[in-house]
Order: structure tokens, then sequence, then C-alpha cells
């Protein structure tokens, strides 16, 4: 085996078919704190081919040095609005047809992968230390979780986009 | 919906069901450069509960603040060992009967999602510039990718581990 690297990397790269399960997918970004999330969320957007990433709350925003060095430059490619308020943001992505799900723990969630997910997702992200707020799961259609399989609470939440993002694109129902 | 936090959510992930696909898994970081990449593969090898992590070549070793601090101090949890040289490590790991797939692009690589993985599992992850080297590649059995459906190339080392990690414990055939 030999890797692919410059141009024959590019090549592989173009040529890559679609996913499996191709989504209209939106993230929420509640009121992630530290520029080095937001910045992975755009990295991780840019590789889910997203259709927007919606920043809220005290998220911070671009332009910022450490956003932009983290997503490797994706927050100039990926659109993103900012909304004052999530809550005005998830309501107006309902009346979009949007099914919005929380990436949290709550009374109620369900295991990521036991889920058949629609054409059109909308994926919440709280905050670091507080998670999804009261407000904003209620606007939302259900909570999802990463289970932890070793001593661990949580992972970090760029991390969960990552695999419940990859998952919803490849699953083969 | 509400959020569970401290004791309920303590319980919560206690009664966790083990995953549908449970594997042997051990991460091999080749040539992981920095620490907060090494922190974030013992949270997510903590989270994937694996039985070993293989720290190799320039890959930096516990105990190093910026790797407890990532890892959330799973680095003191999950069991690792250091090589000087990887290709003995991988030698050892297929004595003892380990599929060992590289995260690369190689001319010969899977998409991550088209494997039907076996039990044992030893994912093998390179320099965050180099990527896994020829002599690692030639002592792994396959080489696996993340597909990019934007415009980056990649993503971080830890961020496909986490994705090909879960992908494999929820694996349904």
């Amino acid at each position: 085996m030999r890797q692919l690297r410059g141009t024959p990397l590019k090549r592989f790269l173009r040529k890559l078919p679609p996913p499996p399960s191709p989504k209209e997918l939106v993230i929420v970004c509640q009121s992630v704190a530290y520029p080095v999330n937001v910045g992975s969320v755009f990295r991780i957007g840019d590789a889910l081919d997203v259709k927007e990433i919606v920043l809220s709350g005290i998220t911070p925003t671009p332009p910022n040095p450490k956003i932009s060095k983290i997503a490797r430059d994706k927050d100039r490619r990926v659109p993103w609005r900012y909304f004052d308020r999530p809550e005005a943001a998830l309501r107006e992505l309902r009346e979009a047809g949007y099914w919005i799900a929380a990436l949290e723990i709550t009374d109620d969630c369900r295991p990521y992968f036991a889920v058949d997910y629609p054409d059109k997702v909308a994926l919440v992200l709280g905050n670091e230390d507080h998670g999804v707020t009261r407000a904003s799961l209620a606007l939302c259609d259900a909570a999802l979780f990463v289970p932890m399989y070793g001593k661990g609470r949580s992972l970090n939440v760029h991390v969960s986009l990552a695999v419940v993002g990859y998952h919803m694109l490849h699953q083969v129902s």
C-alpha cells in the first residue's frame, strides 16, 4: 500500500461518490463557548457538507483567528448565520421542515444509532458545561446520545457531532 | 424533555447496555505529535472502552499535563504501552490475532463503513502532517478512510478515530 499525496490525493477526493444516505443537515451551536470547538465544528461541518451552521447565544463567531486556524479556514466556506436567541433559530428551522435533535442526555433520549433519520435534520449542540438548555430542548423533536462505554461521562461536543453526523450520512436501512 | 445531571446521569450511564457489536480494540498512535491529540485519543479510547493504547515513535506519553487535561485524566484509566518502533508493536499485535487497519488514504483504501470488522481490531493513527509511514502500512491488513464531502482534505486524527471506532461497535450485519 502507498499513501496518496498531492495530485493523486486531490483526484481521489474529487472522485468520491456521494454519501449513501445524503441529508440536508444544519448544525446549531446553541451556546458553544470555546473558539476551538467552534473551529472544529466548521471543519467537521465542511467534511459533512452541511447546508448551514447556526451560531447563537454566547457562541463566538467568525472572523476569529482561533476559529479560522482550527477550522482550516472552513469558516469561510460553510454558510453560517448568527441568532441572538437560539429559540428563534429553532422555530425557523422547524417551519422549514427540519427534524430537530439535541445531542444531550435527557429523560427521553435515544442512542444515535437507533434512529431512522429523515432527510432534513438539525443537530443542536449545547454549551460545554451546561449542555442544551431547557428552553432549547422544548423546541427539539428528540434528544440523541453517544454511549459512553468507559468511565468518562461525555465526549467533546465536536467529537459527538462527527460520530452522529457520519452515522446519519452512511445509514442504510 | 429534561437534562439528566448528577445522580440520575450517573445511574443512566451505569445502566447502558453493551455495544451491539463489541470488539477488542487497540489504538496505535504511530507518531502522533501533539499532546492535545494524544489526550483526545485517551478520552475517546476510554469512551470506546479500548483494551489498550499503544504509543510509539515521537508520540508524547503520560505523565504530561496537557495530555491529562484534554484526556480528563483517562490516561490514568486506559492501559497504554510505549514502543520505540511502531513496527515492533504491529508485529506483536498481528501475532496476537489482531486485524490491523491504518486510518490513511492509500491506493488501496476502503471507506470505513464498507468493511465487516472482525472481533479483534487495531487502528493505526499516523502523524498529523505525514500520516502513516510506508513501513507501518506494510504491516497493516487494510487502510480505511473517512470520506470528505466538502472541500477539506482531512479530519483531525482523533475525530476520524471516533467516527470509525463508534461505527465498528454499532455495526449490525
